[in-house]
């Protein structure tokens, strides 16, 4: 292990970290913030400008200390080993400095409480993970939190699209089977990606994501917003993250027309961006050709259908009529797929049917390569199709048939060995966080003062056993929201420091696609091979 | 595809069956059922005798007809494809021919509700299937079910017990994991596993089976069995089923000595049928020395303390003392790990912790190659040890391990494959079947007459989503009782008719390990390779 390097790389993420918090800081002054504060509220505000100067100074001094230990690290050829510790280290480092302005701002979790650490850690982890669920049960009122500080929340999802924009799709190629799938559609001679080539196309991708940031921001502008509400939103939206400055999420807007907007930018967030830039060059053709867009829409406009026809014929909340249903229908399933979590509707009041999907949903997430977390549907469908050759296996042992995605071929065995292993991790580790999520959460969390009372009725249990289980999925896969006590009029404020500690690291497992952070726990890993 | 060949076969399974009908005769009448009937339960007997009589008629028609279209069908060396046929078609035809004594003698799933041809496939796939789900509200009540009838569904327990440990332990080798187990463990030169070596297995296997059988029914005698209940309780206990002939299961004695006798018994069943052997040969040293042996042991020991910890510290029903606690944890471990599903405590009253992990230990199962239903300990072993693998290669790509179970190294690719992909096809066939039963299984079953009412109730929605998944995961795994609707002191008879049918066909999926059934529905499969 090259520590120096590893030193080195930490540190220019401190400082760019830090550095960046100085972008939360005109938006304490009413002007930007399009607010009018009480004398109250300014005082807090001033609260939340000491909280950011002081973490930037801490960040920046603990940049330059490791910029400072790993002095003269370079190295010519980066291992695999190296890459994932980079990654694993950088996003742990950047949860725990990212919570630093929470932290130090006093920021409420509900009326007269300040954040714990670990909730500062949970709600900066929601950030850079872009997973978007909150502890904060109050975003409106300025006495709990700072309009700095709700910036800086939003700026985490910004800072976190842009580092797996950057990281994953460009440098890294986001997993095996993202990088397949570069390989593939990539043009010119270059199979391998050489430097010039990789610096290039990571500036293309920082170039598309932050465009878009920009072109929905004044969208939004247009749509009536102000530049806080408008900025705040194009970074929830464009990372796939969810955070909202509002209560009720995008829906305290009540507006189909930004909705809709939304919606469009909600799936060009979830598109794979080597797609994106491919059709800036080449014309939409190439969008519809590939396999994965074409079932990531399918995806889309199939349930919302079936979401529809259930929620008209039994009658739910929201579905009165054809296009109430539509509204309500695609956004929530666009928001769960692309793993944004935006709220508009509580589709926990839904039937069955809608929520027994949207559960499943959850695991679907984005196209590889896009800043949508969850398994991705490019893994799913080969998934399925690796499954149906295994079935055609088992009665013709002979038979030798290669997978196809569109023209491509997928022909590495470790990389169809690896589709497996991935899902069967993410099972492994979703059951496990469950388990230890329904043995020690305490009844109180569901409102139950006694124990024993609360355990003799069966439906409680029930609760428990389901609202656990959606909240380890909206965790692993970066959504938000869940079901039950964290559905989407809900939030994770009521679960104990523990549950909170368990999130934030299935966030981070989930964001980095579990290899770079679970490898950081293995002792051999650290070991000189 | 070999049809000649088919239909002999197809054709002895149904003359076996037929035949087989008659040893539930006897049990007709008073002096064997060792109960005292009433005139009116007398002339329903009498009606059972005659339903049992003709179904043999039919059965042994139907396989006189087949064996005659197959006649000179002969095959030097069965295909796989053929094999796989076979196998999944003589349980589909096993569990028609076995509804017949159920439907014709008009059974009553409740007081006055005959049963239907569904109603009946579905007792009788959950006998062969060695299940033990059922529809039956009332066994005790003669008016309800004859005595000759209930041990006719005792007795498909049995044949389909010896089924599964002929056909597939000892000819088919239990699918590549037991397979690769079985050429590890069996002595001598002939690793293929030649003609009469095949058959001499079978035959040993058969008589080891039916010796235990015997030796329990003996000795549930001595604890105070009548015959009748001795002979049914033993084959719902050798084949890992768990019908009883008793509303209240094997809780109905309330003896700790039946229950301690079952635990050792169910062990037994639920241990691979070749480490028996060899134990029989070569003493129990053999026993203890096998990695799956031992960690079936391990997750039983280890579970049942964890779950007597919570219960007690909880203050749940049946945690009363440390005794209480044992007999009643270690029942329901060992009870659901072998798949038997016997109950003898309700557990679905037990804390969040005992009930998840009952619902996960369901896909646990017992050992491969023993009557127990289940993904089997050794999937779960290699399962483990190929993502320990796996994360490894992640950071060290070049590494070449071998992963080893004792002393055997597993190398086959295409069985490690197979581990992952059996995982992830029972996890699909699971959540689609889940999806299946939310979205169509009306409010009803439930007991709420208005669905719209009954929708608006957040803790209904849970109850449903929650018991459903139970329902599948009970049924897929051949357990038996899961929770809530269908917990320990429930049963399926509320479910609709089209949900009976869905459980069928999951029951029969997991017993012949997905695939002999699944390839049945492919049209590529019966057109000519």
């Amino acid at each position: 292990m090259n520590f120096r390097l590893l030193c080195r790389v930490l540190g220019i993420v401190c400082l760019l970290i830090g550095g960046s918090m100085c972008f939360s800081l005109p938006f304490a002054f009413p002007l930007l913030a399009n607010r009018t504060y009480l004398p109250a509220a300014e005082q807090i505000e001033k609260g939340g400008i000491q909280a950011l100067v002081l973490s930037m100074a801490i960040s920046i001094l603990v940049g330059i200390v490791l910029m400072f230990s790993g002095r003269g690290g370079r190295g010519a050829s980066l291992f695999r080993k190296e890459a994932m510790a980079i990654v694993g280290l950088s996003w742990v480092m950047a949860t725990v400095l990212g919570a630093l302005p929470f932290y130090l701002s006093g920021t409420e979790t509900a009326a007269g409480q300040s954040i714990t650490f670990i909730e500062a850690m949970f709600e900066s982890q929601a950030g850079f993970s872009t997973t978007g669920a909150t502890i904060l049960t109050d975003l409106e009122s300025p006495d709990s939190v700072p309009h700095c500080i709700l910036f800086w929340r939003s700026w985490t999802h910004f800072l976190g699209g842009l580092g797996i924009v950057v990281l994953f799709v460009a440098i890294l190629g986001q997993g095996s089977a993202g990088k397949a799938m570069v390989r593939a559609e990539m043009p010119g001679p270059s199979k391998e990606g050489s430097m010039p080539r990789m610096q290039h196309t990571a500036l293309m991708f920082a170039g598309i994501y932050c465009g878009l940031n920009l072109i929905l921001t004044l969208i939004y502008m247009i749509e009536g917003m102000t530049l806080f509400d408008g900025l705040c939103h194009a970074f929830g939206t464009m990372a796939t993250g969810g955070f909202s400055t509002y209560n009720r999420s995008l829906g305290g807007f009540d507006s189909p027309l930004i909705e809709y907007t939304t919606i469009v930018f909600m799936i060009l967030a979830g598109t794979n961006f080597t797609l994106l830039y491919l059709t800036m060059i080449g014309g939409p053709k190439r969008m519809f050709n590939d396999v994965e867009f074409q079932t990531f829409i399918g995806i889309i406009v199939g349930l919302t259908a079936a979401i529809m026809f259930f929620g008209i014929r039994g009658g739910d909340v929201g579905f009165e009529s054809v296009p109430q249903g539509l509204r309500n229908g695609l956004f929530q399933v666009v928001s769960i797929i692309t793993t944004t979590g935006y709220g508009t509707a509580d589709f926990d009041q839904w039937n069955n049917f809608a929520r027994g999907s949207l559960l499943l949903l959850m695991f679907v997430g984005g196209c590889a390569g896009s800043t949508g977390g969850g398994l991705k549907v490019i893994r799913h469908v080969l998934f399925y199709k690796i499954l149906g050759m295994e079935i055609e296996l088992a009665y013709r042992p002979r038979v030798v048939r290669l997978i196809r995605i569109g023209d491509a071929t997928a022909d590495d065995p470790a990389m169809l060995r690896g589709i497996m292993v991935y899902f069967c991790l993410i099972l492994g580790i979703f059951i496990a966080s469950w388990m230890l999520l329904v043995t020690f959460e305490p009844s109180s969390t569901w409102g139950y003062t006694d124990d024993a009372v609360a355990a003799a009725d069966d439906s409680t249990l029930d609760e428990k056993l389901l609202d656990c289980a959606s909240a380890v999925a909206a965790t692993l896969n970066n959504i938000g929201p869940g079901l039950g006590v964290v559905g989407a009029t809900q939030n994770y404020a009521g679960f104990s420091q523990g549950a909170k500690f368990l999130f934030v690291w299935l966030m981070l497992l989930g964001r980095v696609e579990v290899f770079s952070v679970l490898v950081l726990i293995f002792p051999a890993f650290w070991r000189r091979a």
